[in-house]
């Protein structure tokens, strides 16, 4: 059984924060459960514009207030805590947030968590290097 | 882009209500993301004597607070939000909820949702089904 508490991961190499987001990764891919598990916050104000290309990823608002476009359906959600959305296609969307947005969110296959510290400008079949690579255009 | 919303699903067959919890199911088996995600409720006072032979279980503990007794080990660890347990080992557990807690799991293999449902006495190789029979026992 692992144990961990958000609090110890705020203060780890596994709390990532990036452009417009920070993630805490309670479990990478090296926690072998073939999943991934992060507690992420989008902040107020931004537009984030993300494509996960070699991942399915699913997000539960915990807090917070905002909109997902669907670039494929042309649709624009709202979010608010209680939502769910699931990336099962590889969907291409932006999240811009009202307020600071806080999530739980799964990635299969998991994040290895050394994607967004590779910022050598290619973008390895990993979701976050996608996500900082697009972010920082 | 799957799209849902919690109140919508606790009115919902995806919600489940068996003895000392409650899971309101987001993804299951059938939206083929490669892992099931819920948020479960735990009452306080319950003592849920668990044991998922076939799934590897994540928890995250949103609300409330109460108590993790690994039976391999013989730790008990506590719980309060932002605590995480992952069940990495198909460890034997005891979960003794304080207060109600709330928490967001995620399942792997994914959990059909057919398996409360079953109760004809037998074991499938499914979680809830151990966890329902274990805690009418």
């Amino acid at each position: 059984m692992i144990v961990r508490k958000l609090q110890d991961i705020r203060k780890s190499d596994r709390n990532v924060k990036s452009n417009g987001w920070e993630s805490a990764r309670l479990l990478l891919k090296d926690d072998a459960m073939g999943f991934s598990f992060h507690v992420t916050t989008m902040f107020a104000g931004e537009e984030l514009h993300m494509h996960y290309q070699n991942h399915l990823e699913a997000v539960l608002v915990l807090k917070g207030t905002g909109t997902i476009e669907d670039l494929g359906t042309g649709l624009t959600h709202q979010l608010a805590p209680g939502v769910m959305y699931a990336l099962n296609a590889n969907d291409k969307h932006i999240v811009r947030p009202e307020t600071d947005i806080l999530t739980a969110c799964v990635f299969n296959p998991p994040v290895t968590g050394r994607e967004v510290h590779d910022e050598n400008g290619a973008y390895p079949a990993e979701a976050d290097m996608v996500r900082t690579a697009e972010l920082a255009n």
